[in-house]
């Protein structure tokens, strides 16, 4: 799924994510789950208007005709028809294992519901061996770049080969999404590597993976807080020399509570926009959250199209 | 040190808290361990000409005469020299245990250097017991209420005696601070009681705890995260009923890492200032960190004195 229209270089905004979005060369076939909820039929209509992807719609059997009503007002949209919600996900999911799909969004629908068939060993969609994680990209007005962080929704304490996943696939959606050498930060509350914290240990040794090019091209630093790794100032009063501090793209936080607390404090404290997807899987999925800012759903549609 | 000066109610901003401090009828008698960095001469010297509080100043003999000098220009500054370092902090130690100073203050000494006197079974400030955790106040602009927060420096990994601790030291200093009944956010990615996530039950023991009044006049709700806690409009969507959504006051933490996570982000991209100081010690310590906020041991300090 290489993008080859991506010629603008490091995304600036989410202004600029949509834009690439709509003058993608190729659109993306997205497969919504259930759009039954009024927000993601809001979203479908827009980008189908706009002719920016098209859509592959599964619906339970009860909301069928409301669907086919949306589907007939545009062009570019199919409906797939089931009895229930389930099999409206089970569907979905083998429409994009086919190949018929390139994204998997969620509607109206529970998002554990959405899950089960996606982690379904035998016609879902996350590898045998890969990582199923949670990479969120946001744009705080205080600070220049956009910041793609992980793991704000999906594991609760991560081992050092989820961090190595995390790492890998923040990597892969930086250079997809036009930087061709990200700045990765490893987030803690020390600066040091110190035995008494594991995860600095698993730090270490992806740094040194990084150095060795194992990742890519790109340049990995920490342990750092938050404060270092986007503040160069901060850094400089504690005399870290690290090429990541004061200008990270990318946050990797050691544990969930951590990420969700950064996630929650930019969207509240900030009205930081977020736009978030699942990576592991052969196809991003999208699982947007109630409580997102309004055009949330919109900005992960477009990343996961992106990717 | 329960002070009756306060009769402004709850705290507004730190414009609020400096106007408390100098309206103080007892001074309080602060410590201060090696002032001999500029920063904490500044705030020494602002605070002794504003007779908000009396200084007691220890010092190695090596910078014996420039804090002999500082001290003669103000009035209710005393100086006593130490052969070095180590035993500036020592002493400064002792004249808090000894009742003479009311509260600790560090100067142009490594943290680890001061925190061996006060952690000393002995002659040292935290009673046998008791736990050593670290509080700090913050004020964000897009929340009418200062925020008091839990535990960003001490302790890394909390078990649930650390987690009641920090409830209590955190009520206490809302009481103290005019606040009659503070509202207390137990912070956690998820909502719901679930004996995956071993904080959610030790939050569900507290809560029980706060119910039957164990920790005086307070609510405490969670585990929610910290836009729930602040954001009555988020805690609507995602309809969740507790008086403590979108109304904290307190934040407690469940890792030292997501707390450290909210202090450097909105200290970075909110431009907060921040004012912290120990507690589960007889007497408050004051720890400024080197790449604090321009004002923060000055409001470091008056917190450690209204306490």
């Amino acid at each position: 799924m290489m993008n080859s229209t991506l010629s603008g270089g490091k995304l600036s905004s989410f202004d600029d994510l949509i834009a690439r979005f709509k003058a993608m060369t190729t659109k993306r076939r997205v497969v919504v789950v259930c759009p039954t909820d009024e927000p993601t039929r809001a979203v479908v209509e827009q980008c189908a208007a706009e002719g920016s992807a098209e859509f592959l719609l599964t619906v339970e059997a009860e909301h069928a005709d409301s669907v086919r009503e949306l589907a007939s007002r545009h062009p570019g949209i199919e409906v797939f028809v089931a009895d229930d919600i389930d099999g409206a996900a089970t569907l979905g999911v083998k429409l994009v294992r086919e190949g018929r799909g390139d994204v998997l969004m969620k509607g109206g629908i529970n998002t554990d519901k959405l899950l089960r068939p996606v982690l379904n060993k035998e016609y879902g969609l996350l590898p045998q061996g890969e990582v199923l994680t949670h990479i969120t990209l946001t744009k705080v007005p205080a600070y220049p770049n956009m910041l793609l962080f992980t793991d704000a929704a999906v594991i609760p304490a991560p081992n050092a080969e989820q961090l190595r996943a995390m790492v890998r696939y923040t990597v892969e959606a930086e250079h997809r999404l036009g930087n061709p050498c990200p700045r990765v930060a490893l987030i803690h509350f020390t600066e040091k590597i110190n035995p008494k914290f594991e995860y600095t240990l698993a730090y270490d040794e992806i740094m040194k993976e990084a150095a060795e090019g194992v990742y890519g091209e790109c340049v990995v630093g920490g342990p750092m807080d938050v404060k270092t790794a986007c503040d160069h100032h901060s850094a400089e009063i504690k005399g870290i020399d690290s090429p990541v501090a004061g200008k990270a793209d990318v946050l990797i936080f050691p544990i969930l509570t951590a990420a969700n607390t950064f996630y929650k404090t930019v969207s509240f404290f900030c009205d930081a926009p977020m736009a978030g997807v699942l990576r592991g899987t052969t196809a991003p999925v999208v699982i947007p959250s109630r409580a997102d800012h309004d055009n949330s759903k919109l900005y992960s549609l477009a990343l996961a199209c992106l990717l």
